[in-house]
């Protein structure tokens, strides 16, 4: 993937708050920090045009692809899927399926770019269904979660092939050699949970992924770092994911009246900001922009809807990164490993 | 319940990491906080009675009352239950019961306190399964959060019925007079989640609760103080709390080292540590001990196992506050309100 060969990604530019000019802006961005990458812009061309002129090292590797519409924030996903297909969301995943582009970012309707790639570039065979990821800091580095909201709920089998997806990513993208991986629950005694959880439980046990298989984790081991990968379903991920970042938003407001509160405390703040702005940038939420739809043939990536051009650049950063590491092979690999050792929780059952 | 009569109050005194010591100095504090209330202290006489010869105000309104055996925290509820009947747990429970105290408080084992309880007290009428419940500081003031892992599976009944006892508690314990109750979904949106929580949604659109029905929230919301009461499955109760318990762990931790990175941010510290102090002060966790167990015809209150005195002596209060409101009574009135509106979510969709 390296040198000749420049990859293609493409972004929905009309998708998210700030489109389509936190696109273009995010784009050149990341063509700084991936000088071997190049873009398709699909969305209305003569808004892109104009913006893309004012960036001219960018209009050297960027290409408008004309799209006359536009998938909205409040659009049922069933309703994108019917009435969406010269969306620019959905152009820019059609560009995928036929091979000119390696992956897709959007920062658009999450559940219409999940419906739209489902159907355009399929579940991946072994898988039963796709998943939405993303990883966050903890105390001892990062870790990734998933299912966040593809999926209300889970059987065992869904669960394996999330633990499957999510030890690849660790192992590429966050670059954990041997990750661990840990179930979500609400105890750590094997009887716990449901029984989709505790089927999960017992196969992972034996199964033979790289890294190892830590158990059952709670709430508070998902920051904490007790696992590289949080295997659950899209409710409770869901939840908990937007309860961390309620959290974190809540602290650093609490801590901005403290700092705020007497001049004592504001010079404080002042003397301790190098510090304090160390903790900000570790634990900004732009670093961790971009969920990734995994399980389907073809690498998505959803940037937050808010998010400004530098969390949009690293959203596209996490789609070279799985393009690079050959994220989707290796998934296909570990996947005949799983079903090598016993086919699935529902066979082993049998 | 205030002046003539003090309230009785029955403690485990053998449960928690730093029982039975903790246990009668929170009692102790609690008393300087109460007058009015006395205490029974179930456990290990010849344990407990040192203790209380060092606290002669307390043991002037105290009342040792021996058990010989003790749950333990890896004990499984079933087992504590069975083989539980002389325990200093049980023994406390079977006061409320028999009208000896008012109420309950226990640091042991959760899953033992609600099977007892349960078991001992009995499900009040109209409640199909009882709650556990907590409350914790949001950037708004005070919210209620139920269930918190006592019920993996809720159905609509359920969720109603928490809707039911977390709006008199946030009237009640917490002093918000229009309380506004949210159901934890995925989405705000009428169609999102499963069958129980859209079943619920509607029922509670139309039900004459006092306060307001705000309708879905999501994880985000929980700490924001969207809503003074939040409704959800034990599940993702349990997740969501310890996620946000643990975050608030991770954020602490990542300021002491930010602090520590430095001389001049050692000194910034120094400077703003009394604003830094009432931040602290509003978010400490012992401030915010004690669960509730609701829906029984009596009342428990479950405190932080790992708890010092201070946050025992809270959960104390937060027993007290309950007796003292009337919280019971208020729950069957407001039941009987729902009920007369529809009966039932179930019986509503007849």
């Amino acid at each position: 993937m390296s040198g000749v060969n420049p990859i293609a990604i493409a972004l929905d530019a009309m998708g998210g708050d700030h489109a389509p000019e936190m696109v273009v802006r995010g784009a050149d961005l990341a063509r700084q920090r991936h000088p071997h990458v190049r873009f398709l812009l699909f969305g209305i061309e003569s808004r892109l045009k104009p913006l893309l002129e004012r960036a001219p090292a960018l209009a050297q590797i960027a290409e408008i692809r004309h799209a006359e519409d536009v998938v909205r924030g409040e659009d049922r996903p069933s309703v994108a899927l019917r009435s969406g297909r010269a969306s620019s969301m959905r152009l820019a995943i059609d560009s995928v399926r036929d091979g000119q582009a390696a992956a897709v970012v959007s920062a658009g309707n999450t559940g219409a770019l999940m419906a739209m790639a489902k159907f355009v570039l399929k579940t991946m065979p072994g898988i039963d269904r796709p998943a939405i990821a993303s990883y966050f800091p903890t105390s001892r580095g990062e870790s990734v979660m998933l299912d966040l909201g593809a999926n209300v709920n889970c059987d065992a089998n869904n669960l394996v092939q999330f633990a499957v997806m999510g030890n690849v990513f660790a192992r590429t993208v966050l670059g954990v050699l041997e990750p661990s991986v840990g179930l979500l629950n609400i105890g750590s005694e094997d009887q716990k949970g449901s029984d989709a959880l505790r089927e999960a439980n017992a196969f992972l046990r034996d199964a033979t992924l790289p890294g190892s298989y830590f158990g059952f984790v709670e709430g508070n081991d998902i920051v904490a770092g007790t696992v590289d990968i949080i295997v659950t379903d899209g409710f409770t991920g869901n939840v908990a994911l937007k309860a961390i970042e309620g959290t974190t938003k809540l602290y650093s407001d609490f801590l901005r009246q403290a700092f705020r509160s007497s001049w004592t405390a504001g010079l404080g703040y002042i003397l301790a900001r190098p510090s304090l702005n160390k903790v900000r940038a570790r634990t900004d939420p732009r670093r961790y922009n971009g969920a990734m739809l995994l399980g389907l043939n073809g690498i998505a990536v959803k940037s937050h809807g808010g998010t400004d051009a530098f969390g949009f650049a690293n959203a596209i950063g996490v789609a070279v990164d799985m393009l690079q590491h050959g994220f989707l092979d290796k998934i296909r690999q570990d996947l005949e490993r799983v079903s090598g050792s016993a086919a699935s929780p529902a066979a082993a059952a049998l």
